[in-house]
């Protein structure tokens, strides 16, 4: 049946929040983009723009972002989950090494077009695939992954100064947790769990 | 550095377009189907929903969908470019024992809209990583995935009858390859070639 390491690794990918103070080595930073390159992609257009975010002020101005739509999102939530909510550790921005901002470029040269003229959303989802990719060669190496999404793209977008064709598909937080778990944190904090998908047959 | 296993997988994917007749047996589309359960998912709000398709006259429908929709794609592409992409094989419909299409639910019960306020489109990346998920369960067990984005979502989804708010992310062939390697279809053929990823700071 299917490979037990794989399925050992999917099941303790985790989105990781907490993050140790441990900086990533640029060598393993350079693994994981190598290994997203491998990703599936319409066309071969390889459509996923990664930056890398350092400069303190920028980091500051994106934690604003996120700060500012989380008090948002949680006056959308309503009693017993508002309380819940506001006890969410929702984004590792503070601790985590290593920022990394997925971006698609929605109309690549590369590739010539195929596959993606009735399903122009294709590059996204081909973007989508280089960050699960890297997700789980992230976890292969012990460094955690965690997918912030509690913000506002184009000021986010704005903050990075990044070409106006690139489109914001992910902030990720990168680096060693502090701790392990095989149970999603939303689960452990009572707000969602897991159920079996039923196939749908036609 | 990474998990050698995993990196062989990542390169040995592959889009599949050529299938040999050979069925999957109902355990391992279960198996499949409880590996893609793993994927992360945005809130925990597992938004996917898949859909076999066995009954021959949707599965003809289909077909005639893809064939109006890469007839007008090839229409598009001048001079050598036509040539080489009315060459190209673009999708195992008639071989592929196993027909799995992936909708998303926009706006999903589950995971009481955590983490979706500000970025909707966050289904349906969850669902596109349930996919990859997938895709790599399968060929750990050997079984080949090929993605069909050359279709009329629309014109698909009314051929299944599914319900109004399941939007087509995927169509899905599996089946067991007839033949293997670890060079994209599309680079064999001429048509693109894989290239290293820049990484920008900021």
């Amino acid at each position: 049946m299917i490979d037990p390491e794989l399925l050992r690794l999917l099941r303790w990918r985790r989105d990781v929040r907490q993050f140790a103070v441990t900086p990533l080595a640029p060598a393993v930073l350079d693994a994981l983009i190598a290994a997203a390159d491998l990703a599936p992609s319409v066309g071969l257009s390889q459509p996923w723009r990664f930056v890398l975010v350092d400069d303190s002020e920028r980091r500051a101005g994106v934690k604003a972002v996120f700060e500012r739509c989380n008090r948002e999102a949680l006056a959308c939530q309503d009693g017993d989950r508002a309380a819940t909510y506001a006890g969410l550790k929702l984004a590792g921005l503070d601790q985590a090494p290593c920022h990394l901002v997925v971006f698609v470029d929605d109309d690549p040269v590369q590739g010539h077009g195929l596959g993606r003229r009735t399903m122009p959303e294709t590059p996204a989802y081909s973007t989508v695939m280089a960050i699960h990719t890297l997700w789980l060669a992230a976890r292969s190496l012990g460094v955690g992954v965690g997918w912030v999404s509690i913000l506002d793209p184009p000021a986010v977008t704005a903050i990075l100064d990044v070409p106006s064709s690139w489109r914001l598909i992910a902030y990720l937080c990168l680096g060693y947790p502090d701790r392990e778990s095989d149970v999603p944190e939303l689960e452990r904090a009572g707000w969602e769990r897991r159920r079996p998908t039923r196939l749908v047959r036609r």
